[in-house]
């Protein structure tokens, strides 16, 4: 079976939970979040700041309690199976819409708090098994109490980056990002 | 501490380990090693050949006594720590050549026997940290009981790609393809 057609089902699949959302108001922020992903290249590079110090930022990603409530999309269902964020951990979870869901896994390379997490990424929706990227998070303070993250994931191919792009990944980003905000805003995170 | 620094320490270290090395004498064998690192690209594939059936093979990268016994050049003393071929395992081994030691170190995504292992690599030489890898080794059956070996590896960059390809990797993946060669000659995989 070929990749193609199982990152044709995956975005099909995404289209029609996407379709069903509600319209969520958005949070107005000034930080913006960029979403690189060079022709020809196998890798994305996402960066974004937050008006939060590095080791809050740090925490919101580290601990399942609060990664429960920032990571993915709006309005689909998140359940945290395993996180075990420590090298030789694991972690996978599962959002889900009705009865669409989605799991993602993968196994923890390194933490090192409060800059740098590096672990592997799968989207267990695809047909075929054994598509998988490699994620480095990286966490830089700011002057002012701000931070800056840079997450960079490598795929095994120009065509599975080209997929994960075409995925409503973006949504996804952007939806979490601002979910961070919104967490970070109301001290939600200590 | 930048990172060309660490790959040129590494290097060194490498060059002077091989030029204590004696001359061994080379299994003959038909079967090519190729490794291609296109330039610009972050990845290295390497793809061999071995007149063994796909299972033996795959067992051979499985079972830590017969890893130690074929990865790594030829006269550096090989120590597994740990060895766990399974999703969510770890492993981490030791090459040694007198005061002189190189660790490597990760954590395995998948193992699909007798087809796939997917995992992570760090040279733990590097003066820093988080300079990592991705590995997918692909066993392929091939007429005649005989298996095709695909390893790709995808880095953070390309210069982290340039420099494992210039810190003496050739001739530590020549070594081992033909130390597994020997392994597959002599019936030592059963």
């Amino acid at each position: 079976m070929s990749f193609s057609f199982g990152w044709c089902r995956a975005i099909h699949i995404y289209h029609y939970i996407y379709s069903q959302q509600k319209t969520t108001t958005m949070t107005t922020t000034k930080n913006a979040t960029s979403i690189k992903a060079e022709p020809g290249k196998q890798e994305v590079i996402i960066t974004r700041e937050f008006d939060a110090p590095r080791e809050i930022v740090f925490k919101a990603f580290t601990d399942p309690k609060l990664v429960a409530q920032w990571l993915g999309p709006r309005d689909l269902t998140m359940k945290i199976e395993k996180f075990e964020p420590k090298a030789g951990g694991s972690y996978r979870y599962i959002h889900s819409r009705g009865e669409h869901s989605f799991g993602f896994r993968g196994v923890v390379h390194e933490v090192t708090a409060p800059e740098r997490i590096i672990q592997t990424f799968e989207f267990e929706g695809l047909p075929e098994k054994g598509h998988v990227a490699l994620e480095t998070a990286r966490f830089e303070a700011l002057p002012g109490g701000r931070t800056k993250l840079t997450t960079q994931s490598v795929f095994q191919s120009v065509a599975d980056r080209d997929g994960m792009m075409q995925s409503g990944m973006e949504r996804g980003v952007n939806d979490s990002h601002e979910r961070l905000d919104e967490l970070f805003a109301k001290g939600a995170v200590k």
